[in-house]
């Protein structure tokens, strides 16, 4: 898993009938200093989040599915919860 | 996910008798600035989308299979839906 | 899915009792262009390809099994179409 | 697998309800010469592994909810083991 | 699938239960030219592998376990071939 903020949101009415209902969340993953990492992608949300949010994201077809309820669902990340804190070991 | 642009089609006579009837077309990764990001690539239609059309790609095996109704299909990246629009947070 | 071009065989003589029979490739991934991208990698062959054909190769485990029909083998690349042509739309 | 050193603990307490329980730690890969390698993710634990230990960790989702023993958690990787030695061949 | 060549080994006594048994071997992935690619990874070993042999292996966790023979076990690497020789196009 991997921490990320929420950054933005996507519309998109043409979409396969799985999404349905499904809210897509545009989410940039962060280093452990919470600076960018890499690039923004789009995660559906398994547990409510906001934009400006930190996030638990999920990055696996199956897990993300699972995130949402819908084994079958065509997803590959989801955002599966709301960071609170992370406590790094400052002697490492 | 990932938002990407349909750049270009592929024909390919010989394939896989579970690709028959599928459409391959060649998607271009971009970036949220519309950018290209990285190495254009090929995805199965699942949404009816055109060359030109910004859209959403699912890169998952297991994703791609179900976005075209196939669990049991070779594929590992499918379109997902057409993307109208994408609100980022002018703040972050 | 991507584009890649055969560029060799490998020969194994101790492997893996699900491979027995099943014809291992070695394949070049390719740009739009042609030209070769990143590593050359093993995907074994479910449409019957040669060397210096271009093929359309899906990489991932589940997606592998299936072209190849075998559901259970422990393999994570096939080639799954020979590519005859790509068009890409010039004004992109 | 992947050689990893656990770094740190996340706390979340808004968060996917297959996730209660279950204890997230932050672990940073590690070369063959334990200097870091690229950037530090989050595993679950399925061995009861501690900060400042050295781990093995496996980086996909069907393998990780298995070593939580929770074939549906929506997770992406997990911690299986307490790494005592690693012995390379000084030849090579 | 990739080439690699078997460099060493690990002991890892507190390792989860689904494990036990399992031989684990640290593998550097190889260029076509046989030069080292990228990290060291471990993999369990399906084949029967010895240290400095050049083997096969597969990179996914469903894979994997097919490799050894166990659905359930949380890997996602494993050796599955020997490799006796790789034949590459001269005129590529």
């Amino acid at each position: 898993m991997q921490i990320a903020r929420v950054v933005g949101t996507l519309v998109s009415t043409s979409k396969h009938r799985k999404f349905e209902g499904a809210k897509l969340l545009l989410v940039q993953p962060l280093n452990a200093d919470d600076t960018p990492r890499g690039t923004a992608l789009l995660a559906v949300d398994g547990v409510g989040a906001g934009v400006r949010e930190k996030v638990l994201i999920v990055l696996e077809g199956r897990a993300a599915g699972e995130a949402i309820g819908q084994k079958g669902a065509p997803v590959d990340a989801a955002i599966v919860g709301i960071v609170d804190q992370v406590y790094i070991d400052g002697s490492l």
